[in-house]
């Protein structure tokens, strides 16, 4: 990944374009790309994977822009954000399940016997 | 990175969530958590860091699990993207300009000399 | 109002594309759209009005084909959405604040009698 | 819709809130709640429909603080969009077909003799 991020900084660094890369717009751009991956699933499932690579590509790109402009590691950023859903989705509550951790305390708290009220979808 | 994919998909294996990642779903995921990272800049440019970080992160667990998908290496589709770039955006074209590949191409059809148009922020 | 509804639900009918128009498809055009708007903002605040009226244009378009597909009516969903919101926020604490409902809470609980901290932008 | 209109504005403007609208800031507002929409179709096309209507509302007016903002009617944006689409996608070759006019017009290129082509949903 190193090297991947370094390729990303440098072609920006060539063109000059750091001006334009404030955490704001970075932001942006992540939403911006998104929504043209999103487009490659519009109306059905079959998808062009290809073109899904290539715009799963341009979100990553913004993303280690975004990392670095923070001076965060994005590996590091993603463990701890794993560590803290581990808290928020406890394997014995969320296996199987879809739900949000806001739903799953609601449901823990209306009824905290039962159960099959997790498993919405087995 | 290899480390982190690897905590990524076993975060998922352990809680049986893969039933729910299609490729489309996973899209949908990345859309939904760039939105959320957008929110942390919606009204100025004054962002709360540790928010950001960790909305960035859900979106590059995101990425990393439709990667896993495709059966791609975000490395190499990061890499692919940023050599097909740089011919939309040859440096000598593209310095110090946000422009999209496609006006600067219709800039040089229609003014093909006029060298100082493309440099809409210098 | 109602006569642009029909005509957009013609628009439509006349090409048999209700089939492609699930209201998760819908959702996700909503969403597409809205990437396209943002992409008129993207590197700085200067926009092309006409692409943003056209990109507006479509999100209310799949906007209008949602609320027919539900059944509802598009002006009598956002009344009873500005209603739920005046709740959330009392103008006597919101005023020339754009904090968010959730965090005007936690402030005042945090709080109660410091109003000035309600005031992040004047 | 006009009465919608006026509810809206008059809601922003007694929270001294337009200090806050900038186009691009209610253009970022809008891809946001439009992440919010989707979040209802995240994982499986059940949905709360109650849910659905609050997001799709809160798109519903930011777009119409859009408009607003740009001094447009949003029901002549659409006409005029509608108009644009009509051209676009003229009923013959788009009829049952979900492509993108940038596709139909290849289709038509490669082979327009070949009507069979555009019809890839029926």
């Amino acid at each position: 990944m190193e090297e991947v991020k370094e390729a990303v900084i440098k072609f920006t660094k060539d063109r000059d374009w750091d001006q334009f890369h404030s955490p704001a717009n970075l932001a942006k751009s992540i939403v911006i790309e998104s929504g043209e991956l999103l487009e490659c699933f519009q109306w059905d499932d079959n998808f062009d994977k290809q073109k899904v690579c290539e715009e799963l590509a341009d979100v990553v790109n913004y993303a280690i822009l975004l990392a670095d402009k923070l001076n965060v590691k994005i590996e590091g950023i993603v463990m701890a954000k794993l560590k803290e859903n581990s808290k928020k989705y406890p394997i014995d509550k969320s296996k199987g399940n879809s739900k949000k951790y806001t739903e799953l305390q609601n449901e823990q708290q209306r009824n905290p016997l039962d159960q099959t009220k997790n498993l919405r979808r087995t």
